[in-house]
């Protein structure tokens, strides 16, 4: 480990339903203190605060929540770590995203307004808020007339979560409240404004999510109008600010605000990010060609890389997306922690999970404990991982998971196993995209809730990646990443880096362990992965049943 | 109902583990009196009675059993009935098949002699013994060499339960055993031989089984020699005995039988059959194109036809096979009621059995109810029912169960119903390949424990299968098929019938009550089935993954 240098950055990670302040060593990465704090409001999704009802799959957050958050969660870990604030030379902001905020002219959130606060869509347009979905196609057509090179950095396929989709929805369902509207920022953006009085935004958040591109910057009016005429003028009115690389410098924070936070007044605040990107970085990742893989509920699969690809089913690229100077690239998996959960909650009998509790184990441990006793291939299991549809290569909700392989003699835990397996080859899948599209992978590094709990997940990996897999050391890698955005930030003059890639490599915890491949189980799981590939494009292309049963069933719930 | 004759036979039905007798009114098939024993010595399949170890796989009965059964039921039920034995007017037994008794001159069975008792292949060999398996092969290539005709009334594929098999098993590994037999027959002739002192086949058992074929009779010696040349007279010495058509009387019941059963001597002793088999009658079959559905561990699909047709799959064909005068064809299933109960231990998860138990219900009762609020469709799943490999059509046990569509939403009791489902398919996929090859289909009748158990499955059936399904009154079909084998051999002189449809026809118990196919689910099972269908050929021809997951799984079992 590096020493510490005695200075430090907060890093602000806003969750899904809470806030989190990670106060670092910029010498070594060491974490001095960590708060948090839930949102008081969590996500609105089924009332407003005012009791109005908010439609089944629509989803908004309180603005005040971030705001009452940052207020404990930064004075809280100053205490806790017991740093000098004086020391402290830099914050940065990693959010969700596409979170949308709308502001009057007076930089009020509408929602605080009377006249719009019960209509949910005044409220802070939630990330996963998917009531957006009836506008999707008109966007996904106005792209492909306009900016089908759009399209490819999208999968082929523009998601309801996208910024457009939503302005398209309440621009339609909230004509007045639009016209109302001064500003739609992302809410990363809008707490660095907070910070720093600029109106400024993150390039990286633009380039993911509202279809922005370095050469072409957004697209052209012809575009939006074709949209709704409304919105003929959306970059340079609602849309408009500077946009700002990561790792740059924001602006400085205000007096005011550093006098409720207990900071500096005029130190370093970052440009924004989405937190799924700030833990690229967080992960220690500075160079092209090294992916990070998250293993959470769902499954990410982003890096940086200096070539500008066609990668089958990508859903999102960028210019300096997670690295300055290379190209951002995000694929990922619908389903990966929530398959096991699935598996564990709907196919495993009374008997495992009576096992389980009597050996004081929690079932997935005990389900991988057995699992780990059998070879790769033992099972006679093959499964395609598409238990929430296929987010990336084939990019299509309709498809549904498949399981073979199953006779009389199968046990519970190798249905497990083959859950585990199905996306590690998901993932596989997803890799040998990359690697025909011409981008090499060099590296590994797994973050998220499952790489420490799940070892035999992990050699799983390993094994069928046929790739050494960095475990790092950090829980907190989106966190982590801000710090390092604040101290690329406040720049080599004030203590900090020249650059981000300078930040990374010191402030990057060491791996604390990895995983090895192991030769034989890398030949048979080589044999199941193109068995695994055959069955990918025979369901995902030759073979529509999964798509026509879904069918099948719209129509019967419809109709029933 | 008919009203009752007066007169009556006894059914004799000697299954796996007990023998029964059923005493019938031959007027109306009323079931006087029922008797049942288990075999004190069941299934020999670990060890000999001397406690000689049983390699696994192999299974044997002791036939001392069956005549202690016999003496056992016999009086039993004549007593139980108050009917008098001077009314009796037949007998007839079915029995396990094929199931083979070795006989030296004296007609002792082998294994009762000291100097091979210790030998397992002395004793019974039993219809689930595999251990010919490694025979198969042999027998396979010389009906293909010297008989091709015969593979396609099995399906392609020669059984290791079938006759000649196990007859090249005990030359190759008990030749002093073999020279000493002077007969090889049917455990049921046996018995029927036992009660009449007659050399008498059934030449249904004869043509399922032995390769007997109408035209040509059994195989040529040049067949028999390549098997092995001890064999080259098999057919004259080791299989000697007249063949005779079911329906037919064997002979007279002999004076010292009568007495040690409490019987007439004289009275008619039909001609034997498999117990599988004597239940078509005895499900109220006396016409071509009914089908008996047979719904148990396994599944069963046979029935009688005037046409002489190759079918898809068939397992079992022959001439006066079910009916006399007509063709029987056999189909089956290999996992039915095993799918539903391996899903119930395996898959349903502890929330379900939990709530089953504090309803009271067993678990399988449970799930159906609840599946049975689901539409046809609604759970957008669907199953290839070939946990135990596929019996039928495709003859293949490499191949495996495979289930897709599969979400985060998919509930338990929508798995339950996949499995239900998926049996009709594979059950429907039968009767496409007789309706294929031009057989019509005009009735079915369901039989066996199931039947009565799953009206979830019942209505399944009729929506999936687009037919009325008439549940049998009986629920011991093969027993009461015994008693009209018995009525029709005392024929009209002893007021017995002149044929054996004559004696199904006023023997039959009406349907108790049946199921029709609810028209708009027959459209969904119609759409749902031409997917099924798709996959049965992808997996069982197209794509023959399962069996490559198989030899994967081998390669890992024989090195691991």
């Amino acid at each position: 480990m590096n020493t510490g240098k005695g200075l430090y950055t907060i890093g602000l990670d806003f969750g899904t339903l809470s806030g989190r302040a990670l106060l670092v060593d910029i010498g070594n990465g060491q974490v001095m203190g960590e708060a948090m704090l839930d949102y008081p409001h969590g996500v609105l999704d089924s009332m407003l605060p005012s009791g109005v009802p908010v439609p089944r799959g629509w989803a908004f957050q309180h603005p005040q929540d971030y705001l009452d958050v940052l207020e404990y969660i930064v004075p809280t870990v100053i205490k806790q770590s017991g740093v000098d604030p004086e020391k402290i030379i830099g914050v940065a902001v990693d959010f969700t995203g596409c979170t949308l905020i709308s502001l009057d002219e007076d930089g009020v959130p509408l929602c605080f307004l009377p006249e719009f606060a019960d209509n949910p869509l005044s409220w802070v347009i939630h990330w996963k808020h998917h009531g957006a979905a009836p506008y999707k196609d008109e966007v996904q057509a106005a792209v492909q007339l306009h900016n089908p090179s759009l399209l490819c950095r999208h999968g082929g396929k523009i998601s309801d979560e996208c910024m457009m989709v939503k302005v398209l929805q309440v621009v339609r369902e909230a004509p007045l409240l639009y016209e109302a509207t001064d500003l739609i920022m992302e809410a990363g953006d809008w707490m660095t404004m907070q910070l720093t009085g600029n109106l400024i935004r993150s390039q990286a958040m633009a380039g993911y999510k509202a279809f922005w591109q370095e050469k072409k910057g957004y697209p052209d009016k012809a575009f939006y109008r074709m949209l709704d005429e409304r919105l003929e003028d959306f970059v340079e009115t609602k849309l408009r600010g500077e946009l700002r690389v990561i790792g740059e410098k924001a602006g400085e924070l205000t007096a005011g605000m550093a006098k409720k936070l207990g900071l500096m007044p005029g130190i370093a605040v970052a440009v924004a990010h989405y937190d799924a990107h700030a833990a690229v970085v967080g992960s220690g990742i500075s160079e092209p060609g090294k992916v990070m893989l998250t293993l959470g509920t769902s499954g990410g699969f982003v890096l940086a890389h200096d070539k500008d690809c066609a990668v089958q089913g990508t859903t999102g690229m960028t210019e300096n997306g997670d690295l300055p100077g290379l190209y951002g690239y995000a694929s990922g998996q619908f389903s990966l922690g929530d398959s096991f959960a699935w598996c564990v909650k709907n196919m495993i009998p009374e008997s495992c999970t009576k096992e389980a509790e009597k050996e004081g184990k929690n079932i997935q441990v005990y389900l991988s404990e057995k699992a780990a006793r059998l070879a790769p291939g033992e099972s006679g299991l093959l499964a395609l991982d598409w238990l929430g549809g296929n987010r990336s290569v084939l990019v299509d909700a309709q498809l549904s998971c498949m399981m073979l392989g199953m006779t009389l003699q199968t046990k519970p835990e190798e249905i497990y196993r083959a859950f585990l397996e199905s996306v590690a080859f998901g993932t596989r899948r997803i890799m040998e995209a990359y690697l025909g599209a011409g981008i090499e992978i060099t590296e590994i590094h797994a973050v998220g809730g499952i790489v420490k709990k799940n070892p035999l997940l992990m050699q799983i990996y390993a094994d069928v990646l046929n790739r050494h897999i960095c475990v790092c050391k950090t829980t907190q890698a989106a966190a982590l990443g801000a710090a390092m955005y604040a101290a690329s930030a406040a720049g080599e003059r004030a203590g900090g880096y020249a650059t981000l890639k300078d930040a990374v490599e010191q402030m990057s915890e060491l791996e604390e362990y990895g995983y090895d491949p192991i030769p034989g189980h890398v030949a048979v799981y080589e044999k199941l992965y193109r068995e695994f590939e055959r069955l990918h494009d025979y369901f995902g292309c030759e073979n529509p049943v999964m798509k026509r049963l879904f069918a099948v069933r719209q129509q019967g719930l419809e109709s029933g």
